[in-house]
């Protein structure tokens, strides 16, 4: 028996299921555009084989192991490596059996579909994972990850990528997106620019990162005149390696405006490592307009990903460090926050700034009334914690009546599992099916038209929107 | 092909579809009353043929050029006026087609329905707006009115209004209202009493306002009881012209009871123009308050229209001034806002203050548990970026089963738009039709009650709330 | 006619119905588990009839008087005690025909089904109240409350309830408790640690509550460290009447984890009363942290239901008293109010934290996140003001894809109202049958973990959880 039912997130009425499925008929082999997200670029330059199934679905994953921690599971057991060095699982087949014997864990939950989407349509897998089918799952993973076809190139080609965005720091040599450009390989894999590192002064090694983007670039960065021909030095060496876009990721959607003088004297501030909490806010929030205004000069198009607050428990991070499941949202405003932005370059249309956000009320309070009239503002697609069925819905039901859906840009990803990426466009093209037909069912939109917004929804607008 | 769905919004499932249809079909010809809106008295007084299809369709409706703003059509080539009375596209037939070769942008927004609903059945049209059709429609439009039964007195009744409320400044003359009254024409059109301009001291012209007012009563508005009893003339004013509600449209919901004497000191500050932005705030919020110990004298019902952030982009304001699409909604408080002026007159029955919301997390959370319980209170309908199917569907799914049916007012439109009127009751009939079939078809509701109550959500509690 | 449509809060569609039913067949006879609640021990201990049906219905559930105080009816006229001691209506039957003639404003309300089940299920009921069938159903309902199956101990047997628990003070003497136990009754009726009258220095009469903590365990709770151990007395003595839980009703879910010896010195100005309300809020704050603590020392269960903005209105309170409707939610944040407390202890899987909310745009933004990474955290249901179909379809819709229905304890009716109890379990057991099927009939969820999940959600989790 198959893990996926072949109508999954179809409306469950008759004739809307329909309309739904022949819409995603439609669209359903369409290339995948991923035009943000967090795979490593290291793995289509070397296209090594992945090493054991946990490496691949467990220990990477902050979806499935932060589950996992809130049952209890210790992330040591789980191979998560820790700070200091110290011992943690490294059996995969352990770390595995874990997994499989809390797998109910899952239900109703997206990674779960995603877990059975690859179970079902990477590794032609049948059977549902429990405690007792574990070893056999293991084995069966095993034996066709050392197989030439589940390598990272060969899987690219078998989930119809177009065209992959990775996101890389400002001072990253990019030395991966150079082997693969220089290789016999014919994948679209392009990176993003990501200069967090060298704009956010609470960062560790803030000051190092702005010296070293200096040495790269040859600009004096200890001046802000040089600090800014840097970037653009950088943003211009991304461009070499096909970035369309850079990537912000801050803690609250703030921007600024400030006089040239006011940034030089909080840069030089920062870098000296003596900026308060709002002086490196205010930094922060200057810096997004500063690259609004690269924007258009050199096309970039920009993303705004705020609202997380990282690394909520210490002792996890002091244990395991960044990135483990700990990012919680909290509430962002964008109204006030992004206000110094646009109305420094709002107006223009020859500029694209993608908002995300991990706050849902903000989509049809503030995000899609700004997109719904500012010419450079589109809404990215559900984000995090809501790039689910429900999650996506909700997306849709509370923006397209205010922006249309002509101010949002496709789908993202914006996984770091490789093996997710068909499964999660699936998803998202299933629900957006679902949404169209649901439309057309109730009078709202015609039929031809929900054809042509499918197609729009799945590929164009991402490629639009991206400049892909 | 009709434009229109004849079941259009209602469930997807039969049997909710047919006790939709059933509940709709005792409703659908009900006369329209439309409590709060902003059409123009001058209209209903002089009679006089609407100037061309993108002066009736394009140049006047926000929710219309805001879209097309937003995919970076210029406001300029839509004929919206500039401030400095510089050029602006004149050709009603241009703009048209500027109009239509973008309709697209509005697939899946109310903005759609309503347009496609004024074209079917205000002009008969049945064929889609397309760049190859935008001439036909124009041409057929234009024809249209200059035919007398396309006047606004005809299309009134048409329309099936029984009753509709304009909304005035203070200090307006309301020639057109007295125009209206002296006419011979017996469609009913009243004001309401909108005294922003002379309640809130950072509005432009503020102390002159005030001035205005005293010339108009004879009351020494330079004193806070001459002030006070202005505004209680000119409320007396109002009501000969019909009025019964008052229309309060603040940034914020805050509401203040102050000591006389401290408000008497803030009013003389306030003509004086040296409120703080927080003495501003106060002055506004205590006026709340005098407001509605007014209503109690003089029986006028209270709008409270707060939470919208104006004018958002200084660049839009200084070339195309206000109303431009650029106010943008932000969150709302309502709960230690309304309190002052809760604890001061909020348990009198005899009191009717309806509350309406720009932030949707407040209906479940704050509103619907306010008007759950205080006497004086009402829910608005959903409102500016709600007043669409999934708004209004959200709207009462987020209120019903806190605050029931009977603490909400029925629909207002609240429109600029004439042609849009009855779009948008008929809108709000389905939806609410919708609804009570869902809670029907899921039994929690009787068929009987659903039926009475269809008629009281079209009818009835609009009459009886607003006391028409 | 029956009042209850038997398949009532299914899917209308005719296959999700059909799984709905199925799933709910399988736990509609479950026992109830009452984990969280406010009925009074007395009535068990003393099992005395009860005296009307206003009095059991109308004049103690704020549920019901605070919409008929909605729309103008005098709380006085419903038998609402005076604090003053002043004269209120009196007599049952003008009570109950008040009621009844405002019978309709509860349509669509989850109140309206709780009363139409309790008059069908308990009382055997088949026609509707209006004002007309209002003596009758006052007859009908008296007879009854006669008869001894009308009891408590009878309608707690006949209700099906395994264990319920009650709320009581820190102080509370437990002597209703204590007659149970020494009764030869059966039932299963457990206390709950409530110390919000020992923690809060806002609250009326904090010093000399502790004080008689101080006297009740002979510690000297004069002192930091004697008041620290009076609480681990009082923990005591409550589980000794059966408790697994301590419940705190906060403002804010604030949580502070000061320095011993800054708690020591708030907690001496809390006694003298000269704490500002900053401080009080970080003692409250403190004191959830050391509660924490204790929990993982004996095991308690610890609740937090935080974010009511009591006594809204001044008058009310004046007249009559703390608990009469007008306590309404506000805008509640957990991401950094939880953090302290978190980082104290959170990653502890021996503790369980249960969160509750009266703002529902945590569940997705926050909650979830939160008990979907940390061991000790669990959601609690859907609370006061989303008790209700819709709310609790939100809590899973909003909460599920993140958290996983594993990190839910089941359902809490919350109740004061005795004969609501097997209506509320009802309600909730078809919404997640209802939601569950869903998921089964768009391909999210397999059918055979369906009918566990809906035993877990209906029994298990609530037992497990609470330690029941």
């Amino acid at each position: 028996m198959p893990l996926l039912d072949e109508d999954r997130l179809f409306p469950v009425e008759g004739r809307a299921r329909d309309l739904a499925r022949a819409l995603y008929d439609n669209v359903r082999d369409l290339p995948i555009i991923s035009p943000h997200g967090h795979t490593d670029p290291r793995w289509y330059a070397e296209d090594e084989a992945f090493p054991d199934p946990a490496q691949l679905f467990v220990t990477p994953d902050h979806y499935v192991f932060r589950m996992l921690c809130s049952q209890g599971v210790e992330l040591t057991d789980l191979g998560v490596p820790r700070v200091d060095g110290g011992p943690v699982e490294t059996d995969g087949r352990r770390i595995w059996r874990l997994f499989a014997s809390h797998y109910h864990l899952f239900r109703g939950t997206p990674s779960r579909m995603w877990l059975d989407h690859s179970f079902q349509h990477v590794f032609g897998i049948d059977r549902r994972l429990t405690a007792e089918t574990a070893d056999w799952y293991y084995d069966h993973i095993a034996d066709c990850l050392a197989r030439p076809e589940f390598r990272p190139r060969a899987l690219f080609k078998r989930f119809g990528i177009e065209a992959i965005v990775t996101t890389e720091a400002a001072t990253d040599d990019l030395r991966w997106h150079r082997m693969i450009r220089e290789s016999d390989w014919d994948g679209r894999v392009i990176t993003a620019y990501r200069p967090d590192g060298v704009i956010d002064p609470e960062m560790d090694g803030f000051a190092a990162n702005v010296a070293l983007m200096g040495q790269q670039t040859g600009f004096d960065t200890a001046t802000w005149q040089g600090y800014l021909d840097a970037h653009r030095a950088r943003r211009a060496y991304f461009k070499e390696f096909g970035a369309t876009s850079s990537d912000h990721g801050h803690p609250s959607a703030r921007t600024e405006d400030l006089p040239q003088a006011e940034a030089a004297a909080l840069f030089q501030k920062a870098l000296r490592g003596e900026c308060s909490a709002e002086e490196a806010d205010a930094f922060r929030g200057h810096m997004l307009t500063e690259m609004a205004r690269m924007s258009l000069e050199d096309g970039l198009v920009m993303q705004i990903h705020p609202g997380s607050r990282r690394n909520h428990s210490g002792q996890v991070m002091a244990m395991f460090g960044r990135d483990k499941g700990f990012d919680i949202p909290g509430r962002t405003d964008y109204v006030t926050a992004l206000r110094p932005l646009l109305n420094a370059v709002g107006m223009r249309s020859d500029l694209t700034v993608i908002l995300f956000t991990l706050d849902e009320t903000s989509y049809s309070r503030e995000l899609a009334p700004l997109a719904g009239v500012y010419p450079c503002l589109r809404l990215g697609p559900a984000w995090w914690f809501y790039d689910s069925a429900e999650g996506m819905r909700r997306f849709r039901e509370m923006t397209t009546e205010t922006a249309g859906f002509y101010n949002t840009v496709g789908f993202n990803d914006d996984t770091r599992a490789f093996c997710s990426i068909p499964a999660r466009h699936d998803v998202a093209r299933r629900v957006d099916c679902a949404y169209l037909a649901t439309l057309v069912a109730t009078g709202r939109l015609a039929e031809d038209e929900a054809h042509e917004l499918a197609r729009d929804l799945t590929y164009e607008l991402a490629k639009r929107a991206y400049r892909l």
